[in-house]
């Protein structure tokens, strides 16, 4: 259960000033929400910024306030651990157009009401602004290191290319310099499905629901399930459900959940939307879809660093489709050509993309390596 | 366009006995809508039949009475083509369950209201024990060969094993012996968005589209979206489509069809919904979820065809992430162990599973080279 101590750890920092969008638009009246873990040292060089991935959060430590569960990298992060907040000051910030404080499509826009589809649309680039403000607000000039697994890692990339001398180092796990046709169009799937939902109402279900109606939580649940599978590997599939039954031995010949992976992704599709935002999850899809960071850049990847003086460890994981190797070693090359310092390695582990969040006990002592080689 | 001469190709069989099902019912009335070319020979050994994929139906060679395309494999079937209606008596019958003229969800039950939900669940034995039916009547004992790509590959697996004294030959493409966790999971998101849309109506949307009225359409178009992007490769949308924009030099900021791979995508979606019904994707995707040959036989695929006398020709695509080659290899090796010729050979096309519809000529020469041998 969430308690007191856990909202605490995370704080609002309202925008004094318009934050610029890379739509030429800008947001008025932002607020980020993050939370903080460990000190800042007095050189306030001790600083990492984790950025989280397409429906994660601030809550990478302390306890979630709306489900109740452990933060998302528990096992990555705290007192001891690869990411030691024993000596680090961690930043953890929601980013801009999701729905666990930032500013998002949900929020009031300046007339009062929430802003809905009125929402601008955002970028990768544009959730790092944000994070800038942030670090601007925290008076830190420069990361030790921003870190990142899946749209996280775009956040790293984009923070490295776009304000190369904010981070002195760049942790990108599991992820990649621009969406592929095929995650732009498992994206689309999920866009469709809750814009096919007649409670979405062009997005303007914000009032039904205060009044106890109903928002578009079956074409998110449809999102979320066709998300969740990319998310894991076939052999993953195979090994954790195969073809067993769910609480029968015999098939019903009927269209209930007959089998354990009907029963975990219906699970997974309807849990998801008690604590997300149907239009939150529009706006960050199609900002992932937008990333391309060479196009950025003139269409040069190596570009985008050309001003970084970063050191980099890029990760990837074996069974990830979503985000396979090769995207990271695209971005490898592009950091080779801009004569900068990058480790990379490909992590064996059957989780899918996923595996950058589970027991994968190697990308600790990655983690911790890369992290330690800075001292 | 249809012409008269195309719809006259497609013939109705109505049987005068109930079709037994596996899941204990039996089904009255049923009709098997069905196309044949060529001439059967007069020691009536020269019939082929050609069992349809998924969406597919009877219309294998002559133009489609509702969207006026050519035939799904007139690439493969006609005269002087790899399955030669010169020398061949070629049939291709719509499954039951499906909504081309055999019976199906939409058809009438016995009280004059269209079955909708109240459709028994099917199997893909149960299509082949219609097709059976279809031979019986037809008189032909024994077919030269049963040839099927995808879940035609799995109703000619069927039919080898389960009525193995009738075919001498079974060509199985793209396609397994068993759905697994993965495949089950994709169809699992396609119901959900069926169900999802309130003009489903839990199935009973046939009153409300004859009144002018809406069926489910919109969840039918997302989960053909999601099932469409299984049936293509990541390398070949990223050739086909990459990142490019769709009638636009810049990005919208919007959340209209900005990629070319979202505006084909919706195409996909929306097309279908004209020509196929929401319920018969329902059952059809439950039949091929419950497909696993081996339980139908004891837990033991090589038991499955122990009384086969049948030459098997086995292909895979290495693009085709959805019955990857290593599906085809599993039923390979269960026909060494029963004993029976089989040959095996993966194809490298491009096109991922939808490989066995598209110009792959290696599969022209696979499918000549096999049908003559039997010469």
């Amino acid at each position: 259960m969430a308690t007191a101590r856990d909202t605490e750890t995370s704080k609002v920092l309202e925008l004094a000033q318009p934050l610029p969008l890379d739509g030429g638009q800008s947001l008025e009246g932002v607020r980020i929400a993050y939370e903080t873990h460990g000190t800042l040292n007095e050189a306030r060089d001790n600083a990492i910024l984790i950025c989280h991935a397409l429906t994660g959060d601030q809550y990478v430590m302390s306890d979630h306030p709306k489900t109740g569960k452990p933060g998302w990298w528990v096992r990555m992060v705290g007192p001891g651990k690869p990411i030691d907040t024993d000596r680090f000051f961690i930043i953890c910030a929601n980013v801009i157009g999701s729905c666990m404080g930032s500013t998002g499509p949900a929020s009031l826009a300046p007339d009062g009401k929430p802003y809905g589809m009125r929402f601008p649309v955002i970028t990768i680039r544009d959730m790092v602004r944000g994070h800038i403000a942030l670090l601007d607000a925290l008076g830190i000039d420069s990361l030790y290191a921003v870190v990142g697994g899946s749209m996280g890692g775009m956040q790293a990339l984009s923070l490295a290319a776009s304000f190369s001398e904010r981070a002195r180092a760049a942790l990108v796990i599991a992820s990649t310099a621009r969406h592929s046709a095929q995650n732009i169009a498992f994206h689309e799937v999920g866009r469709q499905a809750i814009m096919a939902d007649p409670d979405w109402r062009e997005g303007a279900y914000y009032e039904a629901k205060e009044n106890g109606g109903k928002g578009p939580e079956k074409g998110l649940s449809v999102a979320r399930m066709a998300a969740h599978i990319t998310y894991l590997s076939e052999a993953g599939l195979t090994e954790k459900f195969g073809r067993r039954l769910q609480d029968r031995s015999e098939k019903t010949f009927g269209f209930d959940a007959d089998f354990q992976v009907e029963s975990y992704l219906r699970y997974q599709g309807l849990s998801f939307t008690d604590r997300f935002d149907a239009n939150s999850y529009l706006y960050i899809t199609r900002a992932m879809d937008y990333f391309d960071l060479a196009e950025e850049h003139g269409g040069m990847l190596a570009k985008a660093f050309a001003r970084s003086k970063a050191r980099f460890c890029l990760v990837s994981f074996d069974t990830d489709w979503l985000y396979p190797t090769s995207e990271s070693r695209n971005v490898v090359h592009a950091l080779n050509a801009a004569g900068l310092p990058v480790s990379f390695v490909e992590l064996s582990a059957p989780f899918g993309h996923d595996s950058f969040l589970l027991d994968v006990p190697a990308l600790d002592r990655v983690v911790e390596g890369f992290l330690g080689e800075g001292r």
